[in-house]
This record gives structure tokens, C-alpha cells and sequence, in this order.
């Protein structure tokens, strides 16, 4: 028995016994896991959101955590089941593009299949007819496996994952850039893909600070200036702003109020963006 | 000390801290217990959506677990505290019909009252005027002393719990069944009371195989007919399917919408299905 | 290690990974940490709901929990991190308000800083540009260091926390009491400031029996009557009523109903109740 943590990210909600199921299915192997509940709101099948949690969270995981990511469209469908190893850490989730952004900032993540052998195992356990609960019958077992050491169920050939363009940021001409918004958090805030990490991001920096952001500024489309902020209490109740987030990303926002409430724009929306525009 | 778990259903919500009380009364009991959220968004008192939860949790729980509900429209009247026994798990749980299904899928299950004098020293402890939080002041302190093992709480004489008309499935003629909607998913999809165990099910499949599923046929009623698919994948996006859900009971669902929506059905709602309609 | 609890109470959500990222912060400092959640949907920035559930929640609290509280409209602004200790247990939150009403009725809870040394260790420790998440980076490990017995993050002096104004009942002429929502609960009952406890209250009570409460009596509102019962089954489906809630305050209901709907009270109105009128 040991006391590491499983990490939880899926979009199975808060109404059904799913997510509880998945944990029972992992005491059953180690009866002494921790669970952290990243969160099971993700929107439904949205990709976009659970990779930017996935990798907003991964750092601050401590050794020894499986994180467990389970959004999978594909589901009934052919697709692998991924193991991803950094930091002494591991996420277990569908092949399906999820870990694009994780694997992109942490470079020295390698990433694997599922030990053939032990999926034919589990699938030869699995409830007669159930093709549509792949979290459930198996990747809650990987998970509580690697969680107590276990790594027999890792084949051990590197692959090379399933990659989605969601997290792309494009410069375009002079400071402008075009971004997804990653997120959408529980106060309206929009967590968009520009991260201080990006060169395009670091070369503007090195010329002055940042001021103000320009969301759309396009022809034909109403652009919205947002003053640039350490925090909320530099504007009033109400005004905008942009400030850098907590996960290190660009975030727009309204001070006690909704930012996507006010723009209509959430988790996969692509803006332009121009700085200090 | 133990490492036993205490799985969670109720309708508490998440906006209060009752959930979170409950949980610190079973933690003064034994500090080691590990918690099992199974969902406390069950629609307000609604039994039949709890019973089938508590139901389809059941198999996953492992030996050791005690499942604690509480839907408790009946809270400060006089209805009984039943102790359900099967398969070295309990279940603890107002005696008010949340145990019928799991109790007829789960034929060995002995049920009995909590006992007596214990029941009387937990009312001398309840604060003064309080009647209406059965779930902290009688429900969780049993529910932590069977975890820890502490059988005494439980009176041995066996009983007959209360049992609702909720999840009875009514062949009609043909291929049609009458029956319930048991629980609507967070992705809309409707699980209803037709399970892969009915007589009447069985027998149909003896015949050949399951190829759609007619949705209120009767006259005056616009039908809808659902092609029957192995999983989400078999269909375009949008469109309809009937499959066998991951707990062995007919669901009805959109590809990557909800048809609950589309069909204006709840927990709770009465269907005709004619299969192969 | 220990097997202390950390109960947790914030108005993040159950959207992102903030609660999640937390609870990760706190396993790096004691992986044996068992967490409570209280709740994560206090109405943002709501300091009267976030008051009222810590006080409500705090007597049930086992000895050695730590509670950590982060409802935080000042983040990023100059403001303490506040503890509390009171009974063996301790809360963390920020200096904001948020403990005046469990101050209030705990009069022999001791309020101090964060030891300024480790606050000032914690800064340092924070990534770049981070000024929006004192939860994670300042409160969580704060919060874990208490749990695990590490006291020596108290600053020793006593201080005096802010106040604020949201819990208090004032007597108006004759029976009537001037009084906040403290709270609407998942339920849509009304939890009113009006406590046993109260000299008022009391007074009123030794008089006689508690047979009704007429709500917003004053001229030009319209006022509503409702029953004084022990409890729901008191009355028929759809009527409202007053009772003593399970915390010991006065809550207003409607029976398989929401008396906040139908009111239109929320956390922080302001009413005028009064006793037998």
C-alpha cells in the first residue's frame, strides 16, 4: 500500500455515479490511493479545455501522481490508451490529442502505450455488452496500477501521441496574434493560448511592458480594448482587464463579473489579439 | 483504524457544507476513513433516480465499502433507518424505497433496522430543536461505525424494507414494455428500467438480434425510433441510438447531445418501448 | 505524518483545477492529508455566505482540522492572511471579514498572522508574475503546515481581525427583528441571521411558543406569513414554513419547494421578520 495521489480530470459532471464508480474500481486495486479532483466539468467532449487543465495542473502534481484524463469522443471507437511519463509523474488518458499542450511544455515527456497483454486482461473482464465506460473498465485500473508502482502495464516502445491544433498561437503582422481561448473558468475569466513562454510573446517584452490588449481588432468586428493589470484590484468593480494568470497564460476578465458572459467566447473560440494595441 | 471506504449519495448539492459535515462527524468516528462521492446532485427527493445510482454502483464497491444515501423526503416523520447487507458491504439509508432495485438485483441482501438503543443515544445527542438533518445526527454515525466494523449498531431481526412501484417493467403486447426513465446522465442520456436481466428481454433476444427501439408508439404519441449500436461511434453526430449502458440497462442517447432535451424525459418518467419497433 | 483533515471552503467552482491544484500543494507538504469539502460554490466574492457556512460547519469540525477558507475579492490588494485557532482546530482564510460571525459566536477563538518570515518564503516561491492565486500559493501551504502540527507559521501576537456588518440582527419595535440572509442553500431554503442564541430571541421564547414569522411586515412590501413547525412533514407540499434549521439558525422553506425563488432572497438580503405576526 502506498499513499500516492490519483489525479482526476473528465467531463462525466457531477450528477452520476460515474466518476465515484471509477475510484471504487481503483480502491479495489490499492485501498490506501488518495484522489484530488482536478474537475469533472470539462466541457462535454472539449478537448481544448481538458488539455490546457491537464497541463495547468501538471507542475503542481507531486511525484508519485497519476493523473488520470478521461474526455474521449472516441470512445467504442479504435484509439490507443496513452501512459505519458515526466517528472516522475504519469498521465493516463485516451490517445486522442488531450496531451498536446502537456507534452509540448514539459519536452521531456515520453509517452507510451498501454501494456497489450494487460488490455486484453481487462477487456476479457469487462461487463458482457459494455463498450461505452473505457474510463471505468480501463483506464481507472492503468491509473491505480502505476499509482502503486506497478509498471508492467507500460509497454515500453515510444510512441509518438495523437497531435490537435487547438493550442497553436499564430503571430501575425506586427504585435498581433492569433489564439484560442483555452478555458473558461468558473468566474467567466478567458484563459487565452498566450503563454510568456512564447517567443513572439517574450520578443514584444523585451521591446517595453505590456499595457493593453486589443481583442479583435479585425475590420468588421467590434474590438475590445482591455487595459493590461497585475491584478483585479487595479480596476474597478465592473472595467476589464488582462493580466497573466496564475497558470502563466494571458487571461481577460471583468472585475467581479464575466468576461465570457460579455464576449460569448469559450473553450476552442479563436481570437486575434493585438498587444498593446 | 481502518482503510474502509464510505461511498456518498445524496441530494445535498454542492452549495452547502451538509456533505462536508457529514463527512467531519464519520472523520471523528475514524479519522482513516476514505470518502467515495458517489453524487449528491440526485434530483431533490426523487427515489428512483437514488435508487437506481445506488443500484449500479453496487458491483463496483469493494468488500469493505459502506454505500451511505440519503434522499429523504420523509426526514421528521416516522420512517425507519435500514441497514443493508450483501456481499460483505452495507448500505445505510431511510427505509423509504431507495433500496427496491438494488435489493431485487441483489437477491441475497438482508435488511435490517439499526438497533434500537443506539438509535436512542444518538436522538440524546442530536442539538437542541434539531430535526430535520437526520443525515449528519443518525445516518452518518452508523454508516462510520459499520466502516470501522462495529456491527453492534445493526438490530439482527431481519426485515422487509419498503419497496415503490418505481422501476417495474410491464411487458405489454408484443414487443412492447412499459417502463420507467431511472436517471437522466449529465450528457442527457436516458437510462432507462429495460435491462439485459428482464425475462421478457431475454426472451426477445433469443429470437435475434436487437436492431432499433420505437420510443412511445402508442397512438397520439409522435414515436421516435432509435437505431440499436454497439456504442456513440456507430452514429453521425446528431443523430439518435439505443446501446446497452455501461451499468446493463437500455439507454437512449444523441451523439454528442442530449436527449433528454430532445425528448423532454426525466427521472421518473413513464415510456413505451417497442423493440424492433 | 498525520491523518489530520483539511476541510476546505471557497467560491472557486467545480470548473477548473484550482481546488484540485490546492489540495496537490498541500499532498507536497503531507501526503497523508485527508481533505473535507465543505463547498467550492459559495456565490463569488459572497462574504456573508462564506461566513455563515465556516460558523456553521466549525463545531462539527474533529479536533486537529484545519479549515481553509478563500473567498477573496481583496486578491493582490494589501490584506492579512488571518488564523484562527479555537478549540483545538484552526481556520485560514484572508483577512477579510469572513470570520466575524464564527468569532462572534466562538468568543474564545485567537486570531493571529501568518509568521511574516514564511510569508515571506511563500512570496518568493511563487511564480512568475503570480498575483491572483494567494489560495495556492500562500493559504494551501499555510493550511498543511497547521495540519501536520507545524506551528511555528503563527505569528504569536493577537490580533484583531477586520469585521464586517452582514451577520447582524438588530431588534426593531416590539417583535420584529431586522436581519440578513445568511444563506440559501441547494434546497432554496432560506437560512435567516435569527439564532437561538440571540438575547432577543430568547427573551421572545420564554414569553411563549414561536407560532408563526411574518416576513417583510413594513408597510408597501408585501408580507408573508409563514407557520412556525418542527419540521417539512409538518406541512402539505408546496406550503412554506419556518423552523429551527440544523445549525441553529431560523430558516424560511417552502415544503418540496424554493422559498428563495419564491422570494427572491439570496445571500445578504436584508429583512424584517417578525415573531407571531
Amino acid at each position: 500500500m502506498s499513499t500516492a495521489a490519483v489525479a482526476l480530470l473528465t467531463d462525466f459532471g457531477y450528477e452520476d455515479a460515474y466518476v465515484g464508480v471509477m475510484k471504487a474500481v481503483m480502491l479495489a486495486v490499492d485501498p490506501a490511493l488518495t484522489f484530488i479532483d482536478l474537475t469533472h466539468n470539462v466541457p462535454p467532449q472539449n478537448l481544448t479545455s481538458a488539455g490546457y487543465l491537464a497541463a495547468a495542473a501538471w507542475p503542481w502534481l507531486p511525484a508519485g501522481t497519476v493523473l488520470l484524463a478521461v474526455v474521449d469522443p472516441g470512445v467504442g471507437s479504435a484509439r490507443r490508451e496513452l501512459i505519458l511519463e515526466e517528472g516522475g509523474k504519469a498521465l493516463v488518458a485516451p490517445d486522442n490529442g488531450l496531451v498536446t499542450l502537456l507534452a509540448d511544455r514539459f519536452p521531456g515527456a515520453r509517452m507510451h502505450r498501454a501494456d497489450a497483454a494487460y488490455l486484453e486482461l481487462l477487456a476479457s473482464r469487462k461487463p458482457a455488452g459494455s463498450t461505452t465506460f473505457d474510463g471505468r473498465d480501463l483506464f481507472s485500473p492503468i491509473a491505480a496500477e502505476l499509482a502503486r508502482g506497478n509498471r508492467t502495464v507500460i509497454d515500453p516502445e515510444v510512441i509518438e501521441p495523437v497531435g490537435i491544433e487547438d493550442f497553436v498561437v499564430a503571430p501575425l503582422s506586427g504585435s498581433r496574434l492569433r489564439c484560442p481561448v483555452l478555458h473558461v473558468d468558473h468566474f467567466g475569466n478567458c484563459i487565452t493560448g498566450i503563454s510568456l513562454d512564447l517567443p513572439a510573446v517574450r520578443d514584444f517584452l523585451a521591446g517595453g511592458p505590456l499595457r493593453s490588449v486589443l481583442i479583435n481588432p479585425a475590420a468588421g468586428r467590434s474590438g475590445d480594448r482591455l487595459p493590461f493589470r497585475e491584478s483585479f484590484s487595479a480596476v474597478e468593480v465592473g472595467h476589464p482587464l488582462a493580466y497573466w494568470g496564475s497558470t502563466g497564460f494571458l487571461e481577460l476578465a471583468l472585475r467581479n463579473g464575466s468576461y465570457a458572459a460579455r464576449s460569448s467566447l469559450s473553450a476552442g473560440s479563436i481570437i486575434e489579439a493585438e498587444l498593446n494595441g
